[in-house]
């Protein structure tokens, strides 16, 4: 039988967690905190998250028998990457409590859908067109100016599925690389800088978020975030509604990051949003009492929201690759030290992080 | 083939922990964010710990085969409690890394030879004798004089095995509880407060330890640790010189705990040393970037130490029985709540803590 979504999961009781990578370890850390149990699901058997669980699943996110196992094994279900199919979801959500919902993920898969959404909301955001054919990329560019980006519609991250529009382009050629799949093409902006905001919202529809860091990206993978962003009083009130009103919206329940260009002209665009705890929150694991991770379980538990004060800045910086042989050197320095248990280095693949504390400000210390 | 204690053991090696408590599961949960698996080895099969790890055995302390089964499947090993049988630890420790030491714990299981340990490094303690014998028993208390305690020399925790004697005692019943235990008897310490330090020491002799909290004990068992203790800096100092000088005659590896009474006249009496991370170091979690746990954890496995400085004051209160019932209204409020997964509620049960911050000062607030 299908719980009611008001009764909370009480310590004891097993989240089940869709993916199994660094975001699902550090949710599966931070349930634990709380008594609670986790099922990680993945289909890949090496899931980082394994390691640090009770229960574990390791198949295809359609294997409809192995979902059923897995639902029936849980007492709610969430997800820590915005590729799960969005008709898992549904059926999962159909066996128990199940956050965020099938609706929200299926918009966020779709960088058209989403910004079309933003928009109906009246919230800035870049301009974009879709481009489902070369003709319609042709007049998508047209409508946005350029420079611009084409990007596919689902499936991109950290820079993959993106390529630039500067005006003279042989479009058709890139245009074929997307062989088929649908696009959207998006303005640059030349902005000041990025920032994210990381928020919450409960299933009896409490809000609560995060100080906004700014994030410095290098060759399109997050490198750095620093807390607090040199945002006004006014940006960071304004960056905080326009996140409640996404929320509120979606009726959103769990941890939703909205990421943001800030102009020169100090005026906040929408750039994208994540249905997920994001690589910019990993500060609050040691920032605040509580953190991303834990506020994202309390969600979809059905808990009261923690706190989500901060009581220092901080500076978390990704480690990439090669970079985390460096462990030994790191652990010596005055930072928190995160590696996510990858048995192999990749290129441009996250291998952990570490954070750097300071003492509050208001406003962020000079770099 | 015993590796060399000198090489660490590396991001995706496997440390074991004896004990699957509370203390072991925070152990796992230090050691996940470091990239390290843990088997936790443990006589009860519903040991908190058993939910937050990859491997787990459930066997008696002396099983051999399973012993050796879990030796062979990691590559260094701790406890996580003192109870440990120490040929158990020697017979590990004959086959891969363990830390501390047999003779370490052996020390630590004899109230006796603790205090006659201390006592020869000319170390401050409180009045003691042992009591093998009714007439030794009698003896002692002349020595010590009274008001005393007579407690049996091993296996006593949170206040059991443990007889107040104020000098009009039916000592022959009382010391007919002890059902042939060997005993001790210790002169009770009119004491202004008590206080513990946590100190770790590395594989290479390095040394560090964390500012000291205040104990408060309530029925024998600890309530709240609140930091930092109102010690001046040259008691500060003192406690972990003391601590430095027991953790090298030791040649001790991993966190150790030394608990210590703060006369009315300023000084400090050692009242016990506990061979592991503790439960009044609790607050690390949160105002250290570095906690208790993944000290000891660095400790075992050959990494180096890390920064033991706070960025806050904090108090920790555990949450004893039925405390923990109250969990919704705890997670409302702007603390750290951490829940141990136990299964069963029991009176005395420590079942999970709570830990406050408030800005860094150099003394305390008053309360």
């Amino acid at each position: 039988m299908k719980p009611e979504p008001c009764d909370p999961v009480p310590p004891g009781g097993t989240i089940g967690i869709l993916g199994g990578g660094q975001l699902g370890r550090m949710l599966a850390l931070a349930a634990a905190r709380l008594g609670l149990k986790i099922h990680v699901y993945s289909d890949m058997c090496d899931a980082p998250a394994f390691d640090v669980v009770e229960n574990r699943t390791c198949a295809k996110y359609d294997d409809q028998q192995s979902l059923a196992a897995f639902a029936q094994s849980v007492d709610a279900i969430t997800f820590e990457f915005e590729n799960v199919p969005s008709a898992t979801l549904a059926m999962l959500a159909r066996e128990k409590p199940t956050y965020p919902g099938a609706e929200a993920l299926a918009l966020t898969q779709d960088r058209l859908a989403e910004k079309d959404f933003i928009t109906g909301l009246t919230i800035p955001t870049t301009l974009y067109a879709g481009a489902q054919t070369l003709p319609e990329a042709r007049d998508a560019i047209v409508r946005t100016g350029v420079p611009a980006v084409l990007k596919t519609r689902r499936f991109g991250y950290d820079g993959k599925g993106q390529w630039a529009i500067t005006g003279a382009d042989d479009l058709e050629s890139i245009f074929a690389k997307l062989k088929g799949a649908p696009a959207i093409v998006e303005r640059l902006v030349d902005f000041a800088f990025e920032c994210s905001l990381i928020a919450v919202r409960s299933r009896n529809g409490a809000f609560g978020a995060y100080d906004c860091p700014e994030n410095i990206h290098g060759e399109h993978i997050l490198r750095r975030a620093n807390v607090p962003a040199p945002l006004t009083r006014g940006q960071s009130q304004e960056a905080k509604a326009i996140a409640a009103r996404i929320a509120e919206a979606l009726d959103y329940v769990g941890v939703l990051a909205v990421e943001f260009f800030v102009t020169r002209d100090g005026g906040l665009l929408v750039n994208e949003i994540a249905p997920r705890v994001h690589n910019s929150g990993h500060w609050t694991l040691e920032a605040c009492l509580v953190s991303q991770f834990e506020q994202h379980i309390r969600a979809v538990a059905g808990w009261p929201l923690g706190d989500t004060a901060r009581h220092s800045n901080a500076v978390m910086e990704n480690l990439i690759g090669a970079e985390a042989d460096d462990w030994q050197r790191l652990a010596r320095q005055p930072v928190a030290l995160h590696l996510y248990g990858k048995n192999e280095i990749r290129p441009g693949r996250k291998m952990g992080h570490v954070t750097r504390l300071s003492p509050l400000s208001e406003t962020r210390d000079p770099d």
